[in-house]
C-alpha cells in the first residue's frame, strides 16, 4: 500500500469541485464530487433521531438506488429542523445537480452542515450549480478545492488517498472529511466523502465501510455532541478494472485495509483540528476482556471535559483518566489498570496497579507539551485493544461556540 | 413549610465545626458534623466504579450501622485511587473522630474531595481532629464555618435549611453541600450533609434520600463528569419529638416534601456555582412520554457542551438544543416539539412543531443575558415532566481546570 497524493480525485474516473456560492460570508461554501462512470453508493449516518434532510434523503438512495455517480455539498447551513420545507430545498439541490450532469436524481447524493433551523437559500444554491458542475476537473487541485468548500469552522482541509494493488491492478482510494465542532459520531464522521475506482459489490461496500466506521469516525471525539449531520459517503466506480469483489476473500481484506488507513487518516486529522484545539490526544486501551469495552473505555476518557481541560494544561492528572473510566458503565478492577503517556518527548508511566507511580511530574509536563500526546492504558484484566482520538480543550472552543452563528 | 436561617446545626441536637488543617495552602480544608444523640443514617453514593476510600467505608456503614453520630470530611485530597493505605487513612479519621467524641467509629462517616491519586497527610489530619472537635458549635455560623471547608473550587458556600409541622410538632431539616467541578452525580453530589431533628426509621430515610436525589443531585450536571466521591450523608436523630415516622403516611410524605426543598436548594446552588459559571440554566422537558425519558432528555440538553457555550454567548442557537435531544436516546417526533426561553426579562418561543419560530434574536440575546435563564420544552407527546439544572460553559472553565493542581 502507498499513500500518494490527493483525495476524492485520486482515483480513476473522478472529478471534483469547490467554489464560493455566497450561502457563507466570505469562503467557499459548496462542492461536487462526481465520477464519470455509474458507481456503487454506501454510507454511514447520524444516530441522532434530529436527522437533516439531505440524510434522510441519503439513507433513503443507499437503500434503494444502485447507481450513484455524484455528492453535492454545501457548507454554512446545515438542513436540519427545516420540516417539508427543507426535504423540498434538498431535493431541488439534487434535482439541479442530475439535470445538469444528465444523470438520474437517485444518482445524487446530498450532504449540508452549518446551523442548524435556518432554511436553505434555495435560490443561491440553485444558480451555483451550473458553476460547480463547469469547473469539475479530476486535478488534485480539484479536489483540494472540494475538501475546502465542506469546511465550517474547520482550521485546514482534510484529505488523503492510498494506492493498493488488488488481482493485479491498481486501486486507490482517496477520501475529503470536514469536522471540527458538534463531533462525537454515531455511525460516521460529520461529513466524508470516500471515492475508489476499485470494483466491489455494494453489499461489501456498505459493509466494509460500516465496519470501518466503528474502529475510526466512532472512535473521535471533540465535544460530545453527535451531529444532526453526521454522513459519510462511498463511491466505488470500478475503473481500476480489478476482478470485482463479491466474497470476504484476500482482495476485499486489502481493499478493507486501504479503506482503513484513509480514514484514520481522516479521523485523526478531524480530532487534531477540533475546534480550540492545540493538540491531539490519542488514547489505547490494551488488556480489556473485550473490544467493546475497550472501545467505551478509550472514548469515555477522550470525551472528558477535565481530561481535556488537564492535557490543554500540560498537567499530569491521571485521577481524571481513572474516572472517567469508572463513569464509563464498563466494569473491572480498578487497582489492576496500568497507565503510560507518551509523545515525541519520551514516555513515562503515571500509574502502576490504579496508584501512582513514582514518576516526575516535571517530565510529565514535557511530554504533554508535544502536539501528539498518547495514552496507553493496561486493564491486565484482557487481551481486547481498541484507540480513540480526541483533542485537548481550550480556551478557544468556548470563542468559536460561544459567537458561532455572528 | 418555611425556610430558615443557616445550615446544617439548623435541626436540633446539631452541631459542627470547620477549620484550617493545613492540607490545603490557605484555605479551611476539615468540616465535623455531629448529633448529640444517635441518629439513623443514609447514604446514596457515586455508581463510579472507582469508589475513593470514605464511599467505600460509607456504603458499608450505611449497610451496617444503625447509629450515626458524626461526619468527618476533609477537601484538598480525595483519597480515591489510594488502594489499602486510602483505607487505613481513611479508618484513622474515623478512629480518631471517634476517640474524640467517645462514639463507636461505626458511628462516623467520612468524606473527602480534592485530588484524586495523592495519598492522604494523615499526620496533619490526626492532628487537627482534637481542635475540630473542641471549635463543635450548635450556631448557624458554625454550620458556615462547616460548609466552607468543603470547598474546593466552589466560589461561595452552599447551605440551607427549612422547618414544617409534622405530627404537631416543628421538625427542622438543614444541609450543605460542595460541588463546582467533576458534577453530573450519578446517586448523589459530589457531598452533601443533610441533618435532621425529625424521627424517621433508617428505612425510610434511606428511601426518601434515595428517591430525592433522582429529582434533585441526579439532574444536575457542569460537566459530565461523574466524580469517584459524590456522596450525600443523611443523619436524623428525632430530637424533633415527633411521632416516629414508621410507614409511608402524610407524615412521611410531608418529610419528603421538605426534604426536596432543602435538596433542591443546594443542587441549584452547586449547579449555579459550576466551575466558571456565569449563569444557571434550569432545564424543563413537558409533555414527554414518561418521567424517565422526560429526564434524560433535559439532562442531555443541561449536559451539552455546545449549548452551555452558545448560553454563555447568550446565543439562542436553539438547534443545538434539539439536536440534544436527539442524540439523548430517547425517541421522539421532532416535529412535535416546542420551545420557549425564560428569564426575569421576559418569555419567548424559539421553536414551534420543531422548527424556528417568528422570534426576534434581539429579544432572545436579553432574555438569556440574564443571570438565571430557563429553557421549556414541550414534547407534546405525553403528559411528563422533569427538570434539570446547569451551567453555562466559560473561559473559567478552562482555566480552572488546565491547570487545576498547580
Amino acid at each position: 500500500m502507498k499513500e500518494i497524493n490527493g483525495g476524492v480525485t485520486a482515483p480513476k474516473g473522478f472529478f471534483a469541485s469547490g467554489i464560493y456560492a455566497g450561502i457563507k460570508k466570505k469562503r467557499k461554501d459548496m462542492a461536487l464530487v462526481y465520477s464519470d462512470v455509474p458507481a456503487k453508493g454506501a454510507g454511514t449516518f447520524t444516530t441522532n433521531v434530529v436527522k437533516a434532510a439531505p440524510v434522510l434523503w441519503d439513507i433513503k438512495l443507499t437503500k434503494e438506488s444502485d447507481n450513484i455517480q455524484a455528492v453535492v455539498i454545501n457548507s454554512g447551513v446545515a438542513n436540519a429542523c427545516t420540516g417539508e420545507e427543507g426535504e423540498k430545498n434538498n431535493l431541488i439541490m439534487a434535482e439541479t445537480v442530475a439535470r445538469e450532469l444528465n444523470i438520474p436524481v437517485s444518482a445524487v447524493y446530498t450532504a449540508s452542515t452549518g446551523v442548524i433551523g435556518k432554511q436553505m437559500p434555495i435560490d443561491i444554491i440553485r444558480a451555483a450549480i451550473p458553476k460547480l458542475a463547469k469547473e469539475l476537473d479530476n486535478s488534485a487541485e480539484a479536489g483540494t478545492l472540494a475538501a475546502e468548500a465542506i469546511m465550517t469552522t474547520d482550521t485546514y482541509s482534510k484529505q488523503c488517498a492510498v494506492s493498493v494493488i488488488i488481482g493485479g491492478k491498481e486501486v486507490t482510494i482517496g477520501g475529503m472529511a470536514k469536522g471540527s465542532g458538534m463531533i462525537h459520531p454515531n455511525m460516521a464522521t460529520l461529513i466524508c466523502v470516500v471515492t475508489t475506482d476499485a470494483a466491489i459489490s455494494k453489499e461489501l461496500l456498505q459493509e466494509a465501510v460500516s465496519e470501518d466506521v466503528r474502529h475510526t469516525f466512532n472512535m473521535i471525539s471533540v465535544d460530545r455532541d453527535t451531529s444532526t449531520n453526521d454522513s459519510l459517503l462511498a463511491l466505488a466506480n470500478g475503473k481500476a478494472g480489478n476482478a470485482g469483489i463479491t466474497e470476504k476473500n484476500d482482495d476485499y481484506y486489502t481493499f478493507c485495509k486501504a479503506l482503513n488507513t484513509v480514514t484514520t487518516k481522516l479521523s485523526k486529522m478531524i480530532a487534531a483540528d477540533g475546534e480550540g484545539a492545540t493538540k491531539l490526544i490519542e488514547v489505547t486501551v490494551n488488556g480489556a476482556k473485550t473490544w467493546n469495552e475497550a472501545a467505551v473505555l478509550s472514548k469515555s476518557i477522550i470525551s472528558s471535559n477535565l481530561v481535556k481541560t488537564a492535557v490543554f494544561g500540560n498537567d499530569a492528572n491521571w485521577g481524571r483518566i481513572l474516572c472517567a473510566m469508572g463513569y464509563s458503565g464498563v466494569d473491572f478492577d480498578p487497582y489492576k489498570v496500568d497507565l503510560t503517556i507518551e509523545s515525541e518527548d519520551g514516555s513515562l508511566q503515571l500509574v502502576k496497579d490504579g496508584m501512582s507511580a513514582d514518576y516526575s511530574e516535571e517530565f510529565a509536563t514535557k511530554i504533554l507539551s508535544a502536539k501528539e500526546v498518547k495514552a496507553i492504558v493496561d486493564m491486565k484484566q484482557g487481551t481486547a485493544s481498541a484507540t480513540a482520538w480526541g483533542c485537548d480543550f481550550s480556551y478557544d472552543y468556548v470563542r468559536i461556540n460561544a459567537d458561532y452563528r455572528s
